[in-house]
């Protein structure tokens, strides 16, 4: 039996709401590997909730704070929020690996089958993850999106008073659009996916869960030493732009 | 001959450097069609360079500032930074056409020829630049890039020290990639395409051209009026602040 | 306020239907930009609607023959018939911006919105129509397709026979497809876009208007000058085959 | 032994120009399957050869002509111009199959081999050869053009006269791009295959072999009944005028 | 009248049932070209029906053992199981030309229409058959799946007992996906397509008729002399030893 | 910390020879995730090395088989061979996850940077990595191939002897083909990367590390439950028979 180094792996809820902040460090421990630790944060500043182009363009430099506040102290990171706000930028500014919870879930579905559905509560949520499935190349291992109508109640329960459609949608995701894999989207579904795998028949991926494990695989596969160039920005908090000027370190 | 209405064109420039404000505001004000008048301005904070992803990210809100500082004010807007950060966000925020000078230049060059090549001073620009083709969804139209080697000068004077060498790179663009149309990227390059048309012989396509014209186009074209969303927003200069609050108007 | 040199665009309707050539007139009037002057001609032979492939080939060439008989006379030139046939030919014969009005409502729906749903008034035209965005290479911007049934009655009559129809399959288009801007396409449907537009909360593109103004802005944005080579071409009328011979002056 | 019933191929040539003509009609007797015959004729106007897209654009109309002028004669057609004008109008007017050399070339080498390179003897044909790939859909089992240089002598002798360079340019397209069947690509090269054959490790493919043995493959496949849509053309010869009239037969 | 050398063509069936491999003997012969024999065998090992991924992985050595049985006896090959499996590697181990039927499906209806359907008796096979075609590189013109529900009866019974759900199922890909050529998909509906024919509107591609024609097609056209690689093989029977040891012959 | 269930790992060489074995062995060791252990098998028919296609398929069942000897007793499996023979069948008849090295080497570089380039020590493996790649989906995200040239030394031994030669294609990788991380393929590279990395600034993934890592991932994320279906397998050895007959356990 193998012991690795001890890893310490930061999960960033990119928008402000701490209750879903704590929704998705129960979601991460769940899914914890042997040997590694979590800390879940909230974004410093930015949104409520993140659902537009123009929320993630603000919730980018927001996640990046997050982890600046933080840096040194973390082995690999997760950005917690489906369309991976500042995960590219992250990936350039860090020394560890920086993985978001929708690629995450993305690059797990395909070793788990040929094609994936994506299911979610609103079809809000879609044009995001249509550009972020886009964005990861991945568009052609995709069967379909399946998602619910608008929704204006609480997120920290529609998980809830929605389950009943979602595993109707993905039912509708396997048996219409040949889904071999459904991953469960949407921060406010974390944690579904152990709930509802008993009544379906194929591998049910939950991002968060994905982003975890994922992120701790990659801490000890390769180290990351990309050269840091100082930039001088401003207008943001002194964590960013102190992580713009010294690097991670 | 037809007379349409005036059209104020609001040209941001996403980084903080005022001199390169003022080359784009030269090379917008020679592109500019009739009855149309172009206003010039700098991201009111950031960076003043923008190159990677990093920069890119903390760009995109900044650019969006500069248009909620003038909003009401303006009949179309052109992103002058190639890579186009804030644009798809202020295209949800705003009810005037937003284009970005690097999808106005892959737009117009695709109506000007088959396939294009994408010319630039430095390498250093290319994965962005890669980036910003594949969001366009144009990689297909694309006959190749031709880089020039690093630079460390002066922004400013790229333009003339580079001229002989940009030269060349259009000439091999042409001769061994096959492209029809060529594009000169990259802010520095703004207002060089008119200096060297008459030594290629293909159309030279200009991102600050292209984006004032198309711009111009489109506000004719198309009234947008999207719903606005009340978001709070915390943590940006109030006039960022105020547009996710109360919307374009 | 700026003032350009004056602008003459030439738009041909690729069929010899005067009717249609009349509609095409009126909205490329009410398109027209500012400095700019519009004349529109019929197809001097060929077919009296393009439906087919078939009539798409016929009309390459007399297309370029209604170009060929006005050259010298024009600054940019606009090709009215949804399918943009002989476009590429014009563009490769003429020293001047030669514009389709599919491929400019693809590129102006794209600097509009994400991604963009196509309408037509009937199915008969949906074969041509995926040909021509997948020669665009934009068929990865397209959210898809919305045609009315087969129609047998009058063309010149459908926009206001179908108007209620029309505006459904916009409204299809933009709740079940994620279409967030809606091409009205065909030249039948010219002049639809601005009395719908109170009704769709997304942008509509009337393929006409896009062609005249997208071909106003490249008149002034990119001077062609490709070396012409002399062919020598027989069985066409006299008009095409002095361009072929001569070139575009 | 199985002894179907004989099958009358007719090769058009897309050009005027008669010894290609005669050069082809050798190919397509070298390559005629059992029980098949041959005839091929000349385009009856149009151009002395194609090379561009405005070539391509009046060889459409001319190809059809041909083709034409001859209907209920041919149980099957190949198009002998790399580039493939007017097949698919024509796919559309006949009820036999109709099939370019281009895309005979290119379906062929898909089932010899898993990546095709294509080899010609001047660059001056690619961008035509590419588009006509991309039109294919096959983009993406070419590994890459290999082209001579600019070539302004005799096309009939330039077989014979750049000989060693195609045998060095295929040997490239395996060597260095992984191709694992070339493609000899262009009228001139046609009958060139076998001769090279002995000095080249993968399979070589020609277009006109390649035209008519699958025409005479397919001709014995599907019946196709289209049913025929009465156009009246104006400003072409009678033969096509008729096809448009009267359909097929 | 044309009298090239007479081809000897060997059909495989991948599966181990007899009664399958009769009915594909009896389509094969029936789409015979003149000058041309055929021999129909099945596997020697295997299942006795290829229907998931797992049944085409066992199925490729068995099918390549048949071929490795008759090494030195044929002229063409063809392996009769929609999937194609075994293809590209015998295509490397045989020095005559290897079809697989349902690639030589996707090509020859490419020829016959610009986009073609595929219908099926039972959705079980569509995973197997979408694999398939993005191997095949032209999902790109594949306009829809159409397929009947599951099905547990007697596999040579299903093509008349389904008989009128196959012909809705083509309409249907017809009318409302668009195709323009239909291939019926899977052994068990070899032979269908010319019942069907005089109901459908355009061309239907039965798999075995296509891919005898085009095995026999490609026999003439270019003879393939791969160097042979010696491979010591172990715990496969001694035909497909053999093949690997010593070569095709 | 967390303390997670211990996983078993099952590593397959899908060749036959046992200092291979030894060799993957050690290096999936040394990427162990805490809480994990390993077993390296060979495959217990096939080949001694895996090269092409006609190897990948003899290949697969052999695979297939060394994991059925085991069955029961992993909770997920690593296939250490580039080319990833097997997996897709071994994914639908166990229900624990099965990875291969070349899919985990290209979703893990996906997840380290934006583009990745592959470099292995002969060209000979490309033709079977680019199959592979492209079956993944991923090739957008592929900066390129850099390979050596032929190779017929010992395997065992060309890491060392070609270690410089590897470092220059990386650095070519990254500085002409813009790789943002490399991807050392093959199995004879297993266990190279950490030496290398110090020296390379950007991360290496070596496959077999990435393999390993990421099925341990996946083992904790997603139970797979499948329904099993009876398949009665003939003329295989009777691990295989056993698995198909009577499914996982």
């Amino acid at each position: 039996m193998h012991s690795a180094a001890p890893c310490r792996i930061l999960v960033v809820n990119s928008n402000t709401t701490d209750s879903v902040t704590a929704r998705i460090a129960r979601a991460a421990e769940a899914a914890l590997p042997a040997g590694c630790s979590v800390e879940a944060v909230s974004a410093p500043f930015g949104l409520p909730l993140i659902v537009t182009r123009a929320d993630w363009s603000v919730a980018g430099p927001a996640t990046v704070a997050a982890l600046a506040a933080r840096r040194g102290q973390f082995d690999a990171a997760v950005v917690a929020c489906f369309g991976d706000p500042g995960v590219d930028a992250a990936r350039e500014l860090f020394d560890v690996p920086v993985v978001g919870i929708s690629e995450a879930a993305f690059h797990a579905a395909c070793m788990l089958g040929r094609r994936f559905g994506v299911v979610s509560f609103t079809a809000a949520l879609k044009p995001m993850f249509v550009d972020c499935l886009e964005h990861a190349g991945l568009a052609h291992r995709c069967a379909g999106f399946r998602m619910g109508p608008a929704f204006s109640g609480d997120p920290g329960r529609v998980a809830e008073e929605r389950r009943d459609m979602i595993l109707d949608l993905c039912r509708a995701s396997i048996e219409q659009d040949g889904a071999e894999v459904v991953i469960l989207a949407g921060g406010p579904l974390a944690g579904l996916a152990p709930e509802l795998a008993a009544d379906v028949p194929v591998p049910l991926v939950d991002g968060t869960a994905a982003g975890v494990r994922l992120a701790a695989a990659l801490a000890g596969l390769a180290p990351t030493r990309r050269p840091h160039r100082t930039r001088a920005l401003t207008g943001y908090e002194p964590g960013l732009t102190g992580l713009y000027a010294e690097g991670p370190r």
